[in-house]
């Protein structure tokens, strides 16, 4: 394919993405790898070049185990679930925001973009309240568990982004929000990209992890192009199992609150942002209202 | 070459022309080869998408002579240049405004941009006066020649240019300005779209017409990089020679007066405008200020 | 009466129009004749520097027929109806928007004001769809006729005009629209100003022709005001006939679409657009809501 | 005369006025005889309306003094100057701010318009000192003689002038200053509207008193149009004498600092400021700085 | 206590009012005591400064009666109310507009703010009409008794308030309203200030006279906080009477119409307004819609 | 002294620092005590809310060093100055940015303000060069000392910080800037400060750290107010020496550059900034340019 008809293929997504709004969850290797990190974020300046108005969440669980390791602060988890006491609420703080997002905006500023980091206490972009107790199988007894500084989110308030977007910057919002007495809270990155898409009222929503897309349980098939009536039935037949059931009920969440269409692909290969979202194939799944 | 890799060539381009004004002279058989004139607006779409500020200017000569045949008047000459009398005027308007230019506008409609024609008289655009009695050499006897209904542009008032520009229009300029009694009168494209180019501080200047670039007198040769000094030197060497100069000299005069690079390409082939702007190698020739 | 008073007697019509917008649908003999055009052009720039936001449409059917002739195509009439076939259409843009109103626009220019000149592609000003055919009674067999190249309007994308208007340029609209895949289609003059005039919920509609205004059958009468109940049904009782009805009813349909008031005024009696606006009297018919 | 005529003849005056800033001092008759305040504030609704930012200045001199006679407060005067004492200054500010100016201000209001009306300390509008003792004869003898709260201007701030032209509203300014304590002055009123016309770096400066215009010191002959230099020269070789050199002297000032033009009118007259800007001939004097 | 916590304890308070309209009835002894009226004036300013949006409506009886009383007119009352005839409607003005208003703007100015003075003329600002026949106990016949030129407010446009405000200036209101003639009319400045509080959607009403608040009839207990419905309940329960009343109802007519809080407030005491504002325990009566 | 005596003494501080800019480094103790920092930010967002233009630098040195040793890292010094490696700058950052700062935010928020926390990377802030090898008396051997990832301020761009006051914000930078290739760098925090104080042309420059002002050698006296020149000869003249001297001159820096005043204070003493800003007397050490 000659290089100029790959620019005209792109022409028709350029103009139906012109001034849309984009949110992008960041995560999976994309986080611990810098070849991959580098890929994305060049793709992501694109998107911005281009026209599109770029937001992107990050997470960062793996690197907040290694540092507290390396501070010699042992991860407590219970069925499973990682329990945030004050010391680990502090790391994790110290690692998104301090460290991982840091890298990401800098990086954006090294491909020619300007990139602004925040997290839930700027500007009051997000409220979160503590979560409360789950009830868990901890063995085979039912235990309530306290997961400590873990919040779910209340609010956001768009009005900050909204105005970095005006001007031309790609806010990075790190997955910290604050309670109504300004302490920290850690929430998860999917759920906090996903709110933040809604409160947008984005056209696009991605997460960027470590699959190549929607898949059923045996792996076998990948499903490009899904309707929310689809997805929802391979669902309730069992089609789709495990964690990919959160990931796409997070994408199923945008749609019904006015995002256009919700996508899930692979960051560690080589751009698969930018070819889904302006080749005629695509390369990971689509999610979106119509008939396919 | 892959697909996201010619993206990604583009991006350092996309970046560094982003919100700067480009002036695309349009000439030769893009003027009158459909398949031509539909790659060359293509291109000037996906630009203006990809965010710079793009102004057309376009010829017409040969569809002139055509129409003017048609309607059984025959075009006069001395000593090759067009002698302009009133028919010759009229139909010249409109053809150029009346058929080209709205084919071109329609053909932005068609791939996605909204163009909007202007000629001089369209907010005092153009401004010019009768160009004056030429000394010319008839047969082996000197002469002054009328040429007729043919003026020099005085003033450039490109309030209506950026204000179209700044709501996301593409003007499409023909070559017809105004005296001050508000009498048409014909303008070379080629003077008109580098006045044009000056008059907004364009960041680029493009002559897309039927030659490959700036090629020596012997044609065995075309030069990609020009400076300035270098293109008067061949001049003055005599390396470059005949209807070249001309070319080159509009080039400079844009050079002299603010425009950042000049370039000059051929539009029948395929995407040359973007080959040229968004490619590490080029296709054409780009004149600059600075040192090769 | 002094010069004065008649500066006073506009004053409360000067007030009463400040900032709205009129629509002028320019046709007859204006198109014609240099004179006419003249007084009528400088009319224009008066409405628009006391405060009122002018569009003008312009028609030019005469000017069209005699072109052809000249360029010895015959015109093609079914039952008294123009067959637009592929020369015809371009000759009736060329005639229309290279010569009749580039004459217009640069009048504008001469008297003061800033025109700028617009058809149906510019910033995708009007769409069309090909007119269906038509059952005609050719001799007394009805036949199925298809009139070529002429459209009924679809759309009007007022943006483009209403940019021009903020910033104090004088639109003028040349009555050719686009189809969806961009190829152009001449419309009736009359219907594009008056949709125009609905679209941009205008204040005023004027149509100025060759007739005094609305006038009885005999020719015996001329309606100063009418109310849109008294108009229908003097259209009802078969008081008004002819060609008359299709101008009348064009001014009701703006009239049922939220314009105030609709004019018809003979364009060939001297400044007859500002007698009519500016004087208690005025001279020819106007059409509105309320009670006489 | 015919009506249209009559409009047709504004309109390049119109033109040349269009968003430029006039500012007028009512003197004379005006203040006093409802009938000519009346004519006189029709005439400024059009001129807002016809697109000139327009700003008044009154006086009130006579109502001044029989109100203060009517107060059974005996004007003091010394060698024909006022003397202003505390009482006086108390009721020259109610009977210009709270009756002349709102008589005036609701005028406006009545034919259309929307005045506002200020003093010196409304957005700090004026500021002055208070003017020294005077050396004046008093019978044969010199004294000092202390004119009481009267002031010299020092200090005009337009910005709110400024900000009410741009909303559409017609100040109307009171000769009321304030000192830098905030005590109040009375200030000549045609030299604050001479200082106010400077600070808004007004287009025209018009004198609306009781005379027809500049005339010589034997009243045979009224000068229609002056220069600078010849405006001099009469001053100079005492062909004008008396009260009208002060009168011609604010004119002076205004050109010397910015003005375009100065006129000196009678506004006695019927419309006699609309048929000086409006019409080629003209009423009353205007003098300008370039050759006659 | 000690400075800095004076400021601390009127942060919230700061916050809470940032960007709020307050409208502020001054009368009683501020309008002839010139300490009481700089104390106010220092208060009003500050509240300026520190980002309310302040407009002032003054009153003004005593004065009234006072200069008429020096000008030999005798004020002519029936059954305690005071008629209005042409000459007091004249001093009214003269004393109101040209007096108290002007001394209250050149305050402002002097404390460092930038007053405007308005009445009902400037901007079409207040329209009322006539007030209509009383009947009115005369001794022990009840007659039909005409108030004069006394209005009732009918309309209040509030743009040029907002304007002003918009630009930081601080508005002073004279109750002068207009009829639709342009003819002044008397109006209640309690009244025009509740009003103006209402047509701008005030945050706060404040009504500052020479009571400490809303008292009980024994005038033994003075109420700082009280509901809407609380305030209703003592006045069934004539707990509250006489002059409270009318003072009282007022604040309830704001209330009813989207003010959040009414406040009577002491303008003799020193600094009430900020008392009341930025204190926690308040010094005057509070009125406002929830439960106390 | 009363409540209402202390507002009234900020007012005409309040006036005059209205709409001005005010940078603050945050240094010293209120970094480590809780409620130190609770009052020091209660202090910034009545300084917002009254109406400056607030921007906080903080710094964090000892919370470094803190961490560091938790970390099991040994913090390495030459000759007093740290020397920052690789971990080093990683734990800096995740310090400052990840924890200081977020807390710094997040009591913005708690006291009713909007902060928005940034570095250098955050829209391209601030970029920095490597410091150069510092020559330095290690013991009595002068050696070529590598300071490692410490940079010196090169660049500032306000952007952003301009677009967030506008909007309301109280931004928040840490010291950490960036290198032409995105690196991080360590840069000190009350350079960084100044720097910023002068590229926002800010109209004061505070220094908030643990000592009372400019003292003499002996901290027998502590000067109120300095112009530059006597601080410059008491730096001249000996009387100030020691860590007193790269303070006092950081300030001087700021005032040669167009800031107008700076501070030194204690920001462990209750609301010294309020203090210092708000009344007569002042608490700290003010520098100015006039005479004392």
């Amino acid at each position: 394919m000659k290089r100029a008809d790959v620019l005209m293929e792109a022409l028709p997504y350029i103009q139906k993405f012109h001034g849309k709004t984009i949110v992008v969850k960041l995560g999976g290797h994309a986080m611990i790898d810098p070849d991959i990190l580098d890929t994305v974020i060049q793709d992501t300046v694109l998107l911005h070049y281009v026209g599109l108005r770029v937001v992107l969440v990050h997470g960062g669980g793996p690197e907040i185990t290694d540092k507290m390791k390396a501070m010699g602060k042992e991860p407590k988890f219970v069925a499973g679930l990682r329990i945030t006491d004050n010391d680990t609420l502090e790391i994790a703080q110290m690692v998104l925001v301090g460290k991982i997002r840091g890298k990401i905006v800098s990086l954006i500023a090294k491909f020619g973009g300007k990139g602004v980091g925040l997290a839930g206490q700027d500007g009051n972009l997000m409220f979160a309240k503590k979560t409360g107790l789950k009830r868990i199988f901890v063995g085979d007894k039912e235990e309530e568990v306290d997961l400590g500084y873990v919040g779910d989110i209340e609010e956001i308030n768009p009005e900050l982004l909204i105005g970095l977007l005006d001007r031309g910057y790609i806010p990075v919002v790190s997955p910290i929000a604050i309670d109504r007495k300004g302490n920290g809270l850690n929430v998860n990155a999917d759920t906090a990209a996903g709110d933040i898409a809604i409160a947008l009222n984005a056209y696009k929503f991605v997460n960027l992890s470590d699959i190549d897309g929607v898949m059923n349980a045996q792996r076998t098939r990948t499903y490009h192009r899904l309707t929310v009536d689809e997805a929802n039935r391979l669902i309730d037949e069992g089609v789709i199992v495990g964690g990919m059931i959160p990931k796409l009920e997070a994408c199923l969440k945008c749609l019904a609150n006015g995002v256009e269409h919700a996508h899930i692909l692979n960051g560690n290969k080589d751009h698969t942002l930018l070819l889904e979202l302006f080749t005629d194939e695509g390369i990971g799944t689509m999610i979106h209202k119509g008939e396919t």
